[in-house]
């Protein structure tokens, strides 16, 4: 099965703490990289893991609070410095294009490589991103700035092959790709051979959805619903409930209530407010609630 | 006397390595701080050094390249989520101003105090900042856009109260302040005590210079002339002279040149390329041109 995984580089709220940075994840979907979001730092946190930015193609941009885009534009100068000639494209809030081409400018910066904005809305979903392979949705977050979601969704996979049945039926190679795609094979002899004989079926098409920041919102549930990892925003253990509504951010424990409902596998909580030295409460509250949930390190590496 | 230091928080050029953080100066005269240039992270590592951005009061930013001032943005943001309420003053190009103010405009930020931006000219030099006991002058550099140095100087300082002889001739500790000031001294019997008698010399107004970035200048000489310590940018070693010209930066030896031209007394080098993975022949070549060099060390503190 092709890598999914996520790997998180940040998993702190607006104020990073000593152990804990801003706000940022890598994908990698079959070795193409994919950042979500890129506070302050997140260059130096991809060097620290040796990761090549040539490898990332793509970077999505949440909303633009300075925790979460404040490190774009030295990345994408820190490219430029590095030869860098692969394409970027850069999804998020129109007003983006315009910050980061005024400092560019600014600094008299003509990136050497085609940088191309994609503007996000935060009003419907929709699809920004699709290679046959996978699909990237963005969707409506509700934060005091225009915010959305992204989900990653793996296309309807083809059948795997069944080896034993090929060869016991002697199928040339060359029929393999019609098979995997649901095709019969019709013998020398014109017997039908159904491709429920002659295949396994295919992998789940696995999802990762991402939903930094927002309020509990349960118009999430359809969107995210079954999905093999959700990351959802818990700047605030549930005693604070009230502070979070009023700074229009969720807790641990209504991140878990979205988890349960909308189905999820599992559930990856981050954006801590730095108010939280250790994580345990943090976590063992949403745990009464969905078992299945874990709290983002910095470093760490989820395989979806 | 009273402290005067500079803390570097990062001596690398423009690709942060492993270890070199990009560039800013922290310069604490009298506990009063100052902040010279904002790579990207800076703040994290003001945090790590437990500097409370409280007390720095005032920024200086060389010029606009990324290097240089794309951690502003986050400090200014920092300091406002930590509910700041002293003003702070910021010192750069033009346009620097512009930059700050659309991505706080974009993130709904109102900064909950006083702040306030002053333009350097590129052209010629000035006095920027003048407390009484402490004047700082922006200068002109010469690199690839507009930039100015950074010059802290003490002003002359009052005489030294002589203990001994203040004894010896009764005097009220009500003319201390006019005799620090260089006055003379006249007793009950009339008899005038001058102030050479009453008074040990005072001391040596201190001064740090700031150049980077910046092409080989002799230009600087007069403005640096006997510093007590020189910052200059060295970017590459000697054997990279047309490199550095045609980027417009200077090399060690280069720079000890103009330390030992302008006999300032001590020479810091730093905003090292990440091509240099250790700095001994850095050192070396520098050092037997000007003896008293040094390189700068993320961390560092240097008293001057």
């Amino acid at each position: 099965m092709k890598e999914f995984s996520v790997t998180v580089l940040g998993s702190s709220a607006a104020i990073a703490t000593e152990g804990r940075n801003l706000t940022s994840h890598l994908v990698n979907h079959s070795n193409n990289l994919y950042l979500i979001d890129c506070g302050e730092g997140t260059q130096f946190r991809l060097q620290h893991l040796k990761v090549k930015t040539n490898r990332i193609k793509n970077i999505f941009i949440s909303h633009l609070h300075g925790d979460h885009f404040f490190g774009l534009v030295g990345l994408i100068s820190t490219m430029h410095l590095l030869h860098r000639t692969e394409p970027l494209h850069v999804y998020g809030p129109p007003l983006l294009k315009d910050i980061i081409e005024l400092q560019l400018e600014s600094t008299a910066t003509v990136v050497g490589y085609p940088l191309t904005f994609h503007s996000t809305q935060d009003d419907h979903e929709e699809v920004i991103y699709d290679d046959g392979r996978l699909t990237i949705s963005s969707f409506p977050l509700t934060h005091r700035v225009p915010t959305t979601g992204f989900l990653f969704r793996e296309k309807e996979q083809p059948f795997h092959i069944n080896k034993e049945a090929i060869d016991k039926y002697g199928v040339p190679v060359v029929y393999y790709a019609a098979i995997r795609g649901g095709k019969d094979f019709i013998t020398d002899d014109g017997e039908v051979i159904p491709n429920s004989l002659l295949t396994l079926p295919p992998d789940h098409p696995r999802s990762y959805a991402y939903c930094s920041d927002t309020i509990y919102k349960e118009e999430l549930i359809p969107i995210v619903e079954g999905c093999d990892l959700l990351y959802h925003e818990s700047t605030f253990a549930h005693e604070l409930v009230e502070t979070a509504a009023l700074k229009m951010h969720a807790t641990n424990v209504q991140a878990a209530t979205l988890a349960y409902k909308a189905h999820v596998k599992r559930l990856m909580l981050g954006h801590f407010s730095a108010r939280y030295k250790d994580l345990l409460l943090m976590l063992d509250e949403a745990r009464a609630v969905f078992p299945e949930t874990f709290t983002a390190v910095e470093g760490q590496v989820v395989f979806i």
